[in-house]
């Protein structure tokens, strides 16, 4: 029983979940991985930090750092629009996923009682996924036509800290997330709740995610984003930077690049060819 | 000939359809059935009520009613995309279904003679569509690569009293309708008209939709849409609404739910738990 | 040797490359047609009038007119979304297609030296594309998530003269497009640069495109982009107009069917049917 009076001080001191907010047992032992249970009062520093730095550069500038560091594909999980902008002077939504995973009710997994958007930790990006077999690798991606995410969500999420949501399917009330000033990314739009199609079966669960792929050999890979990697997402899409280690190398290298990149961009507005210039500058990082 | 002079009446009273226009008797044989031909008078003030009433909600809000009402998909036409916003104070487009479907020019029903646009009744969504054989589930949703739809006919519906235009196909002159201020849905964007490609084969026709669905056991589902169905739609999408008789249900449930998730929203920004709220508020409905 | 040298020459006097840059001859013998090399004085002022008259009139005026001609697509390329707007007074944007084809790592073909954006020649749309084998039919309409472009592309692209870009898979820099004023299509968007999955294996080479089709006995149709023919795009898409002996014709119609259909919505604005007004003003051309 430990474990479980543990979460409610967490609850109470830093997450500022109401008293009256009641944890299910039940709902406590479908959660594969309640990650922020573990963090250190250091890591949640380091933590604030990762999320400040992040929030300078563009997903399009980790990508850069993350190919550097062997990632082929830059972290980019594919076909996500902004819906509602990011307001105010950050280059982008920064936070650590918080994952939910809905599936079709006839999945035999149990829903999980309580509500996911009660329990989003401050600084975190929700995630929200259904399993694959409900994924399409073409647009609209999911076979799920009701929204999976709303305009109370947000507020919510707002409320408790959240830095931004990103819905691997359909939204609703596209106004009440851009009055809210809360920015969300989703395959697409709709008009009718989850409700009579899905449930909830995982919280802070691995989320998969079927894409495209080159390979000949086969007609789809499979994406994964982890409960707590850094999410960064702007109008050009969202990036998953896992926090490993290799997050710091990763970090380092972002403004260096930046930098190289503002200067091949000054050497091209006078006259300078962009491969020459790229050359050498991207050489002196 | 009784039935082609009640329509030319009715055509130049209510219409205000030039005297010039001929209805060609072989365009109304091809006419599987001329709803607007059958209102009463009383049935057209109810009509008007009810746009006017639902002219005050959102796509989202008819969906909630029509969940309760135990439609799972809340009536949503997925994938369309608004392409002239709404102008003023209202919060949908609303009207009832004026139903136009366009084959390919290689299927043997004959073009029917006249134009569509001609014979838009006031009050109508205009809705175009294909047959399922020219319908895609992914992105780009139909295999027409050509507008089906253009700014001269938003030019004429506009004029006839039409609240908006529907297309489950590509539109074009995307300019032409925001400068109308009349909103227009479509599934994509293109440059060329129909003429080389398609023929109008039917007028106030059913028109079936099909769309991806959970159902293990098949790749796609079909949705239909009636002439004179309501057709509600804003940012988030289409919705439609049968014209039957749990109507008056549906439309009373709507400002009830509005109200309960308003008083939710208050709440959620004064620090109550959103389910422990939603909980409360819906059950008093 | 003589085709090397012309080449430089035409580089240093037309087309501003710096002197610093060299061009490889294994470089040039991967270029199967380097049509501006071929370009006339007499040519070039033709082509210049081309695009000064195009940039008054919309894709849409342009597919009319090919409709006209013949060919029931209206060369129109579809999918390409407009992710940078034009800026100023022109209707649209208008160049001769520079191409260039990208293709997996994996492709037996060597990858090109050199930078192509560094040879962009003055006037022209540069088009990037992918080999058939990489391209969807449905969104996201190619297998690719990394961007193929980006804003240092757009950067250089401007200096040297171009007029847009248009690009057959994902770009990135949203931001950096918009900022420089410079308009650029896309099927999509990325964060990741093209490097770690794709080569550049051919420049002003033929590109195609795979589509959507009505034809009953096949999936898909294979539309060509060549290297010089006019590009003209706006937010309704892009089309494609071969600069061939039909180009005159093409041209004279389309101001001939502005004037038209100006005529027939000022009439269908005092209320004449469309239709009447229609054949009337277009059987005047």
């Amino acid at each position: 029983m430990r474990f479980s009076l543990h979460i409610i001080v967490e609850n109470k001191s830093s997450f500022q979940i109401e008293s009256s907010f009641q944890i299910d047992k039940w709902f406590l032992s479908n959660c594969s991985s309640l990650t922020w249970i573990n963090m250190s009062v250091s890591k949640k520093l380091a933590q604030k930090e990762v999320i400040s730095l992040l929030s300078n550069f563009t997903p399009c500038d980790v990508s850069d750092s993350l190919n550097k560091h062997g990632i082929a594909d830059g972290g980019f999980i594919p076909n996500l629009v902004n819906r509602s902008p990011l307001v105010g002077d950050k280059s982008s939504a920064v936070g650590k996923a918080f994952t939910v995973l809905y599936a079709p009710k006839s999945d035999p997994r149990p829903a999980i009682k309580g509500s996911y958007i009660d329990i989003v930790p401050p600084g975190s990006i929700v995630v929200l996924g259904l399993p694959l077999e409900a994924q399409l690798i073409n647009a609209p991606y999911v076979k799920v036509n009701n929204a999976l995410y709303g305009g109370l969500m947000s507020t919510r999420a707002k409320y408790l800290g959240a830095n931004g949501s990103v819905i691997l399917g359909r939204i609703r009330d596209l106004d009440e997330h851009n009055d809210l000033e809360y920015p969300v990314w989703s395959y697409g739009v709709g008009t009718s709740a989850p409700g009579p199609l899905v449930k909830v079966v995982g919280i802070d669960v691995p989320l998969q995610v079927k894409v495209p792929t080159l390979e000949e050999s086969k007609p789809e890979q499979v994406l994964t984003i982890n409960p707590g990697d850094y999410i960064i997402a702007d109008k050009n899409g969202v990036v998953r930077l896992p926090d490993d280690d290799k997050l710091e190398s990763v970090l380092d290298y972002i403004p260096k690049r930046v930098d190289a990149d503002t200067k091949v961009a000054a050497d091209i507005k006078s006259g300078k060819p962009a491969k020459e210039s790229q050359d050498l500058w991207r050489s002196k990082i």
